[in-house]
């Protein structure tokens, strides 16, 4: 049998690091033997262990190593090493894949934090700093970083501190209590509005058929909202309310949808696109309600990815994705919140793109969501099945009462 | 009060058009009486009704009567109007929406049958010949069709002969025996097939995931796809599965991710773009299974249309959305029947882009999927609320029986 | 081939009868031509048709005549026919089996209306009424109306009216404004009170889960439930609510169960029970506040039904399902309308015993119990897919302001 | 502040009890110091924790105690403390309220293990040894275990080995390879099948929609089922499927429910009660395949238990719940694996008096059947989201090739 040492430091047990790495250990056919492993005697202090992981044959064993390397492991302290992209867009194959968590690089000697941290990137030096770069965007010579040495990552720890973010994590059901969670939610808010962190908005199309849209206009224009990323859909729909007042008066009697009108939808996006896009909308005085008329009254940015499926498009759509991502990985910077509503496209979009330390709300109608972010490598998203319109309104009475 | 009279004709019950023409009169507050009923007296024969439409005032009853008219109601036989758009992509606020009931169109005379049928286009004549386009591809100057007279539609006829598209349509449950619906399937595609239809396949990344991949393949190459519509993701779980052997050793063992397994998600694009793209990768022997690996070999065409959450993506990805649309719009040319396969996102897509007529059917673990597909309009899809994998083995295992 | 000539009447287009009248011919296999069709020219005029159905053999056309009774066709007015039930329980094979529909049965030359109106029942001639009685209760020697001439069914028509009853029913979506919805709902509950008919809800345990409890006591306590019927689950955790303050006090806090947290299920049904039961408990100041609580203050009758999931049960539950059912039918005489929330079990149960004219609001988080509702023959209930804590707010802010 | 000193054994990793029991003391506002901890050094060996537990006032530090108790921390060696039942059905208030966990009793210095081990029960001495009874069953003066010492629980451990039961447990995803996890539970029921422990079947009416039925029989007659555990309407849908040949020929070919259909569920029930039950209507030639059948030929015991949404009931069926819930409790007895089949109802039953050693495999439709099961304590279940049909054919099809 081969073996090999390696380390592990931080709160190892409460962020169920500990259980992962055994577990990993044990499926890949591997064995392990404790040499030391100290508890954080109190809340405050991280945990250490020392581990000797044992395999038949040095490939299982690299295999093993591979994976608790991505948990924080470290067997080996040596520089990174890189080696140049072949050409744009591709990699060298040994490259290293990242996580979302903050991952360190030695470069000469000293650890580096990488840049734009998000998972499935390259991990290229740029001016000597390591950035996370997604692998259609890096360039023909570029260094990129390879699997091996060199490299560590330090998984989100769940603090101890009593928090809708801590303990509650990763539990998906309809049967809470949503009022709990909300308020959680609400005092998180404030939290990273005092801490100087910027709040990110993801909503759905649903978000206007389910009534929520003026409960998060009033939150964009009392300043909850820093950022805001959707798609085509949720800005025609939120732009065809504010233009079609009559064809809206018959909708808010009836509830339904009138033969052909579909039509609304068309005419709300030609209306705007004359205009040249919503801003001008908004400054002729053709849209003056709103989500997206609170975006730019107050100057909040927004971004509009397109999709296959979209009307139109609006004229502030980026209908290129490659530009739109890389747009939506400019707008996501210095995140500290993000609030996913009633969208799996672009949640799971966004949760590619964001580090795992930033705290995650997704609210959604089914388990389904919230589960699929979850094994997409979003865990740190804390799901929350219920009526998004429910949710939001419920939200802002919870931020405009304290 | 005011009136008018219209005349309708067709399979007006069956295809429930006669209760949605009065449920839309006195929904609107209108009120109605039937001067000529003629109900086909065999099922072959076509229905005929002369009804008087009133309302308090000429604007609810011009309401009434565009509504009428998505439903094939006539009231006046007059030649279509048509405005210039006023810029690329600005049409003439009047222009008509289309639905995707195959529309005619009266010019100087004679009723000619739109082009290119599909849902929210607008209707432009191009060389004399109205066609279906979406409101973005129109160009400054374009005649576009304007609501009002000459435009007449046709709803699809749920005909009265028995089968799986007659009567059990929109009919959404997991509750009916599947095996059954399966059935009904494979003999709508046989009926296609010797009618020289095209069989369009949308398939989504939980095809790969729940197994059915491999029975996709097998339909591929017995020549039961005509063209496949999908994104980015799917065509990369399919050539993953079939590069990396190893790690696919291990989750054929395991059936669960190793922690950083993604990375195989990233090496897989990255082979396949090296060798620029998917057809040399194939051709270089390096993807030799799969279903991209059957579309290549028998020459079927597929299209891959780029979205917001999509790593890479691979080179034959169309980034651009509106670019990606073209694409499908050009693939589904002469389609006479549609399997969307798990997969929210293209599902309401390729909706968006098929005549009613087209028969279709939605392949989903919930019922959502499908009854969201009928609230966009694609009320023809019937929804089949099962596991996509066993759909697919079961489908493969009719038709190759017969 | 045989023939016969049949006739109906009714609103047999918006009732959407006619439509499937069409399909279950052809479905058999029969063929049909139409003597005579007048439509009700005005909103208010019923249509009337005279049909003659055509098939192979004359066991076919026994099929296709037996379904369409059940569509209120009528093809013999003689008397109907009764047998002798076997023994206790036991039906002659030739029993006719009641749908939800109200139905008519000529005896002596009269047509009498059932009583009791419900699905999958016997209609038992007792002291000269028919009445509808599940298989089990019939006693021997009973008449029991058996299949073929005599008897006839009103299928429930769905008025022209513009109400959420009318037009909207059956449609199941996530995707509607919930807030129109909702104050449809409340709008037939005030019709509902001034037409003296009474209104029944029908709870589940995620009311309580989900915060919906508070809303629902006050809208007790202000006289809008003639009855609610449940089961052990919603009463118990209710009751836990209301007596288990400090631990009441945790979960308010932190939202989550604590290890061992189920003790306090135990905990109340025990308190209660002791005492003698719910009434006991409230009496004897151990409960005093909750839904059960404003019951009990109110005189508002309750039923509580057993299941094989329950803990305790409370003293109050009725453990015989045969007697729990028996108590539901009495509980719902004079019933005009109906409140489903969020239970498919009790959902399900009470859709069985209701007669179809009922109006039936089923609130849920998914489609699939109103869509499992709808296939069980319960097609009255519309479905709101919602959660059921902001409908039950929602709805009582909307009968608060009026 | 208060302190006291507890110890824990066991897979403490594994099995989450250490960042549980850390989560509990910190959410209910303690701290905690770790005096020593000793982790399995190898796969085999258990570990070993002392922790010191602190709180601000006595109350706070018992409600941590009693919550690490269920965790299987022990902090007293004394012996159990008991109070009489104040009358039939009513415990002492201080009753202890057992988990699934397995659970030790100590009486007159002996550690004994509890008898029929479930959630939610009353530890009840009964001729000296500590059995859980359910409230409703325990008679009045019978010795109760109290809250406090001499009662300790062990938590299920996760095997380190590698199995479907191992690491993938509690993974609920409708994106897993299902092939790989039905493989899985076949070997799971061949290795109960040689370990001589029982395999529990918990099917729901689904089973027969989906056409699951025919592969269920065969699992039956290949011995694989050693008891069926059900309600009315699954037993029901078999045998009418069994006995109205002609009528399912329709459905075979229409995959449809006829207007009027119910009845024959109806005329099932009737024609099987008429002979005296399921077991006479076998031997009379009436029932001459199904899963019923298959039951009643090789004498393999099951248990339909009644539900207030029941037609009939069959004469089998045990009308009364706390009678049915005491079958279910009989029928479990020697159980080691247990697989539930799109049941909610039924699953969460038996859920609840399963203890949490028993491999338990949940398939539904969606994430909420096994997400409820999890919320419900059933911690021990593995939720495999997939169509039910496939699910039992492939199930067979694995266990037949071996």
């Amino acid at each position: 049998m081969v073996q090999e040492t390696v380390t592990m430091e931080g709160h190892l047990i409460d962020s169920d690091i500990l259980r992962r790495a055994f577990a990993r250990i044990v499926g890949e056919g591997g064995e392990f033997e404790i040499q030391e492993f100290r508890v954080g005697k109190t809340n405050a202090e991280p945990s250490f262990l020392s581990l000797v992981v044992k395999a038949q044959d040095p490939q299982v064993l690299d295999q093993i190593l591979q994976e608790l390397a991505y948990l924080g492991a470290t067997a080996d302290l040596g520089d990174a090493r890189f080696g140049p992209a072949e050409a744009d867009g591709i990699l060298p194959d040994e490259f290293y894949s990242s996580s979302n968590f903050d991952t360190f690089v030695r470069v000469e000697g000293q650890w580096q934090a990488a840049q734009d941290q998000k998972m499935d990137s390259a991990l290229v030096l740029r001016e000597g700093v390591p950035c996370c770069v997604k692998q259609g965007l890096v360039k023909k010579g570029e260094p990129v970083a390879l699997r091996g040495p060199g490299i560590r990552v330090r998984p989100p720890e769940r603090s101890r501190d009593y928090s809708v973010f801590g303990f509650m994590s990763n539990d998906v059901s309809a049967e809470v209590n949503k009022g709990i969670a909300i308020g959680g939610t609400a005092r998180e808010m404030k939290k990273a509005r005092a801490a100087g962190e910027r709040i990110v908005v993801v909503p759905g199309p649903a978000v206007v058929h389910s009534g929520g849209d003026a409960a998060l206009a009033r939150l964009v224009r009392a300043g909850w909202v820093d950022v805001l990323l959707t798609g085509n859909a949720f800005a025609v729909h939120d732009l065809e309310k504010a233009i079609l007042k009559t064809s809206l008066g018959v909708c808010q009697l009836s509830g339904r949808a009138v033969e052909g009108g579909s039509r609304n939808h068309l005419f709300a996006i030609n209306a705007v696109n004359r205009l040249g896009g919503i801003r001008q909308a908004v400054e002729s005085g053709l849209v003056s309600s709103g989500v997206m008329y609170e975006l730019v009254k107050r100057g909040t940015p927004f971004v509009l990815a397109a999709s296959i499926r979209d009307d139109g498009p609006l004229r502030d759509v980026i209908t290129d994705s490659v530009a739109a991502q890389k747009a939506y990985v400019e707008a996501l910077r210095g995140a500290g919140m993000c609030l996913m509503l009633a969208t799996a496209l672009h949640s799971i979009a966004v949760g590619n793109l964001l580090p795992a330390r930033v705290k995650t709300v997704c609210v959604d109608m089914t388990e389904s969501v919230p589960v699929k972010l979850s094994n997409r490598g979003s865990m740190q998203a804390i799901g929350l099945v219920t009526d998004v319109g429910f949710f939001l309104e419920r939200l802002e009475a919870e931020l405009a009462t304290s």
